[in-house]
């Protein structure tokens, strides 16, 4: 195989996905640069090497599985799933944050929703329902964009900064800036971080909260990898410390999600649940009411109005499914940290190629000067490139990762998955990599002799 | 046991799920209502005639359970589902099109949705931002109230009117009226209707579909309950007329929504489709591109940035069973006209019951004259009670179903939905109707001796 592949081939399936130019490719969504990447390796029978797509690389839990089976058999189908999630998932959704998180969450407080996705989606819209003052999203980037791009459908306004500038005692005074405009309805983040893969520190979730209370936001904690920071060899022993940190400790202003595609394995069921403080649950918002003719509060409406409309609920076998996963875990029986201890190894691999083609990593520290930690994602960046320039060059090369800019964040660089790649990738990775270096350490093939009428560069 | 139940637990059970009067009760979301029915069958342990959740009555069909099966074992729980849908879904829904609506959807055009509730919360979002101007959705109430619901969560204008008034001829004017606003993104209807079961005809459906071209507004049709006009018996050969009537055939200012929900008795696992008009497929609005910085693409849109940001897609293992069942009902081996006729029969049953204890058919009367034929729905009312009254009385007498008022309907009365009732519920509806006749021919048991503090009655 050549590298740079066929330049016709690869533009003109940018432009059947509506990728027009250089930007709108460096800013493709990670599902319509999944799209091209699948055309594209028909079409030139080159495999990439897929860091885009933050896909779980494990085979999906049995104990799901086989929990599917027999609701399937036990005649669910049929039946509409109760929206505010089988008796089960209540359950075992309580009891798994109790056992892994160490919060409170009564069974009443756990509702099931499509993937996360649609808990971030609902819960979006539903906090800027709460308070007609309060109409924006508070980032804590890096962020996974396509939050942000729930933003653009549902019309939220957005406010963000890089947390890499604020660590530790540097956060208070930076977050307190954005809370002060009074508009903040929500602040948003992932911990660990997607894409960066730093972790909050308790103080620093300790600051998040005592602020969320006093300027009455609410945090959107996504804990999508809770206990996957593997630099800690003691995490994901039920009802043990040390527990996921979490903001849930610092103020009631918090709902978490949980979702089980990494920890499970389960992406593609659509397997989430969001965790309600139920001091928060309970209170009631005028405005809220008014709108949705009903009391206004805040647990009643998100199922009954916010869950029913947009999708009448989850899938009733994947509840059972979930159930059972999340039972198995309280229970040890499923040890879903050793499990997903495999991507560290994976990532740690990555990362060495990268270093020695003359990449480098772009968030390289976390918390404290410590060396961020090895797990599903890393952040990436080539000599003084951004990232849509990286996306446009390495598409050429066999590799698909996005762009940082789309995170929002400060630095340039690309985020890259380490979750699926295969054994017999890395030397792949390597020499295309290499080929990369060599082309690109010098002049770019393409540039500047030659003139993009599509992906230009730039 | 006895009728009516007693007040103090029934009132309590209301309360505790945020209905705090007689408006709010008869008011409730399909969902409230079912969770507050599900409370006082514990309470009371007496067992409801629950005419309220439109759930299929019959299992789920085993094409769909095996090939969900099969997927399973082959590992799709692990991977994301493609956003726009598995090829086997996007073939053979584009074949069921053909083969039950004679329509033309290539496979492009068929996306798969988490249940037609999140196909028409995604739709009527995409809607509204197409064109600045246009901010409004057209029902041709009587409606599906949710997906009012839907509007008030979104913030979308609602404009309506009650068909059954303007049938045949008196359809154009009425419906130009409205168009002539210039604010109608959209025109939303199920035929078969939920809930009158009325069936529009060819000649409207042509009137509708000249209209929305002439005006620029796009038809979601909703044809959850295809074919299931069971005066037809000729209905449900693939590839034959008759077909489901279609507005498609007269614009390609339309979308399809078409749900596994009852056809396949499916509704547990949240399967349907959309199929857009392949013309229309391919429009660009700038709006649009602006907003979501693409190129504007209404296909393009709709699933790498709606259905994205709702939920990732669909189940991947619910996409195989969807695929197979639609595949065997091309192929004739999956029979749903003839399965689902028996909705027929026991709405006929209910019916004669209801006729003969004082209550009488609220829109019995089709296009031309016709009688309303028997199917999953039907609407019932009381002398001249509100719907709301009827609601906050039956609710004593353990029946359960939904007041028209939330349907739009200019009527009053109640939608009972046929399917969900088995043969020894039958005496059991007539004994409590009739003590309920007794009852109510008379005096109102309440009422005035009683003033209500909770759901008080009018």
């Amino acid at each position: 195989m050549h590298f740079p592949l066929d330049k016709h081939i690869v533009d003109s399936i940018c432009r059947q996905f509506g990728l027009r130019n250089f930007d709108e490719l460096g800013n493709a969504s990670i599902r319509q640069l999944a799209g091209v990447v699948r055309c594209i390796e028909q079409a030139t029978d080159v495999e990439y090497v897929n860091m885009a797509l933050g896909e779980p690389g494990l085979p999906a839990d049995k104990i799901g599985i086989e929990a599917e089976y027999k609701a399937l058999q036990n005649g669910c189908a049929s039946h509409y799933p109760n929206i505010i999630g089988i008796p089960e998932v209540k359950k075992w959704g309580s009891e798994f944050v109790r056992a892994f998180v160490n919060l409170q969450r009564p069974p009443e407080c756990i509702l099931p929703t499509v993937g996360s996705m649609q808990g971030a989606f609902a819960l979006n819209m539903l906090l800027l329902q709460l308070n007609p003052e309060k109409d924006t999203i508070l980032f804590l980037d890096p962020c996974f964009p396509v939050q942000k791009m729930q933003c653009d459908v549902i019309g939220t306004r957005i406010d963000a900064f890089d947390i890499a500038e604020f660590r530790g005692e540097k956060l208070r005074a930076e977050l307190e800036k954005h809370l002060q405009s009074g508009r903040i309805a929500g602040i948003l983040y992932s911990n660990p971080n997607n894409p960066t893969w730093a972790c909050l520190t308790d103080g620093e979730l300790r600051t998040i909260g005592e602020l969320a209370t006093q300027y009455d936001a609410i945090v959107l904690e996504d804990i999508a990898y809770l206990n996957m920071d593997f630099r800690d060899p003691d995490r994901g022993n039920p009802y043990s410390e040390p527990y996921q940190p979490s903001v849930g400790h610092y103020t009631h202003n918090c709902i978490q999600m949980i979702s089980c595609s990494k920890i499970f394995s389960y992406a593609g069921q659509r397997a989430a649940f969001v965790a309600i403080d139920p001091v928060l649950a309970k209170r009631t918002y005028p405005a809220l009411g008014e709108r949705l003719h009903n009391n206004g509060e805040l647990l009643q409406s998100f199922a009954y109005v916010f869950l029913y409309a947009l999708s009448s609920g989850v899938c009733h076998s994947v509840q059972y499914g979930m159930a059972a996963m999340l039972q198995a875990a309280c229970e040890g029986k499923l040890r879903y940290v050793d499990n997903t201890r495999e991507y560290a190894r994976r990532a740690h691999k990555i990362k060495e190629i990268m270093l020695r083609n003359g990449f480098h990593i772009v968030y390289d520290k976390d918390a404290d000067g410590r060396e961020v930690g090895d797990g599903f994602f890393f952040t990436f960046g080539y000599r003084d490139w951004s990232g849509k320039k990286l996306v446009n060059k390495l598409i050429y090369y066999g590799v698909s990762a996005i762009s940082l800019e789309s995170t929002g964040a400060k630095r340039e660089g690309m985020r890259g998955c380490a979750s699926s790649i295969r054994e017999d990738q890395y030397e792949i990775l390597e020499e295309r990599l290499r080929k990369f270096n060599e082309d690109f350490s010098q002049y770019d093939p393409y540039e500047p002799k030659d003139s993009y009428e599509v992906c230009e560069s730039r």
